[in-house]
């Protein structure tokens, strides 16, 4: 019988206790599931699922657990875990990145095709601006992981010429992929940042960067908060220079009530929403992998601690 | 030398003057390009470029035009001119397409995703509110012609279950088609109206109909205005069984200031910009019609007058 502490909070277990058990018994895994552990019986949790702000501080206190499996994507929270010691898995939800690809070409085409200004308005108007065509508006996205990659082909699909950056080189089909920052900033009309958040991404939109875009560009973050300079981003929209930024992720969430990006008249705030980890599909993962430990497998979405992510 | 006649108003002409003449060089037809026709030289005329609002009322001026030739991808107003009894032939623009698969692609997204809330925010919010994702979300194109389908594919792709009406029987890769009206729109939550405007369309979507969607749903009409009954869309609006209405088109354009569509707090205006004919792609498709009038072949988006388009 595998032993799986489920420590990510009891908010959570709300969520998982009908499907993470099913998802287990799908997978033909003979799984007891805990949601506490006493001291005692520490050395017996095969598997930890974990959550930021769950139950565990001190990885270090379950000596046998195979892999600690996150139920998020971001990991960040948890690198910096010294006793965090054992394989560490990230979550690679398809559902998650489905609802990622959708908010993502949605605020695209919201920004394309100048939205908002029909949106807000509160007088008759009856000015037809014409937006150009998607093949006439350079998209860039910070990003070519399993989030960005899956963001830019659903944007070249739709005509849109997406340049995918990425520190090592890629192929990925419909994308032109480069590894200079540089070249995927120039000109760039709309630029959507899908990276993890880690030491060599902090601040990598600063003003140099963001000097590189196109005049009146487009800044679009559902990825992670640390990876824009707020300061270098507010210089930017007041400026003109940015036209305006669709911000999902920051530093501090909940976004505090006296943060600038909220009274900014060039900024949308939407709360952390652009994709959500789904109980049901998510459960699927964590049982994919706690089979594949259990067999001898390696663990999909291992993180690569050098990497960070 | 074949007598191109462009009828369509020295506006239009300012957007053609350029592009028409290249087009046609492209297509190998010597042509001559004329603005004005003096009444001996009507029976010279051998094409007709024509858009509503252009020069001509009475088309039987013109004995020997081989075809008119729309700029508009509508024709309602030309089908009841009985003087017009030249093959017609509407404008299909590639362009016209792609700019109406962006627009309704991003204004289904904006629906789906419930952006207006986060766009129209005035004070700071933290309610994390989760979309379906797009493969629960059903959504209905009433119209499977080339922009109906088209938008039915581009909506698909990206996980939409998407269900096609078309009074004929059609089978479009990536659409659930249907002939049946209930069937398309019985439990539809986000409905796309993209229809020609004709005596069958008018009123389409009356109260019976838009009392078939499901509780909460959008009605999203880029088609042709008369496709809906104003007053039974104000009253679904009215008592919240249909959310929002977004609206391209109109009976009257530009639409009156004194509209009550312009303050309605559940619609928003856009005005008729859903897709643009874009002169350089368009004089291709001129251009085309008539290299196959003057080589004896069928024109190309040769309206059926019994149908009305």
């Amino acid at each position: 019988m595998t032993v799986v502490f489920f420590a990510a909070g009891p908010r959570a277990w709300e969520q998982y206790r009908d499907c993470l058990p099913e998802a287990l018994a799908a997978a033909g895994v003979d799984a007891r599931i805990v949601t506490e552990v006493e001291a005692a019986d520490r050395a017996a949790v095969d598997y930890i699922v974990f959550a930021p702000g769950g139950v565990i501080e001190d990885f270090g206190r379950y000596p046998n657990a195979k892999a600690v499996l996150n139920l998020w994507a971001g990991v960040e929270r948890l690198v910096g875990n010294d006793t965090l010691t054992q394989p560490l898995c990230r979550m690679v939800d398809p559902s998650l990145t489905e609802g990622m690809v959708e908010w993502a070409t949605g605020h695209v085409l919201r920004h394309h095709l100048g939205m908002d200004r029909y949106i807000t308005a509160d007088a008759p108007h009856w000015d037809q601006a014409f937006a150009p065509l998607a093949r006439e508006r350079r998209v860039t996205i910070l990003g070519t992981g399993a989030l960005g990659a899956a963001c830019g082909q659903a944007l070249a699909r739709l005509n849109f010429p997406v340049t995918g950056w990425s520190r090592t080189a890629k192929q990925i089909e419909g994308l032109t992929c480069v590894t200079s920052l540089e070249q995927a900033l120039d000109g760039a009309e709309i630029v959507v940042a899908l990276l993890p958040d880690t030491p060599d991404t902090t601040n990598l939109l600063d003003a140099p960067a963001l000097a590189r875009l196109a005049s009146g560009a487009v800044v679009i973050n559902p990825g992670r908060g640390p990876l824009i300079d707020d300061e270098a981003l507010l210089d930017a929209l007041d400026s003109g220079r940015i036209s305006h930024a669709t911000l999902d992720v920051f530093r501090t969430e909940p976004l505090p009530p006296e943060h600038a990006f909220w009274a900014h008249p060039r900024i949308t705030v939407t709360p952390h929403v652009a994709a959500a980890t789904r109980p049901r599909t998510a459960s699927v993962q964590v049982a994919e992998n706690i089979r594949r430990g259990e067999a001898g497998l390696p663990f999909i979405n291992l993180v690569d601690r050098t990497r960070g992510y």
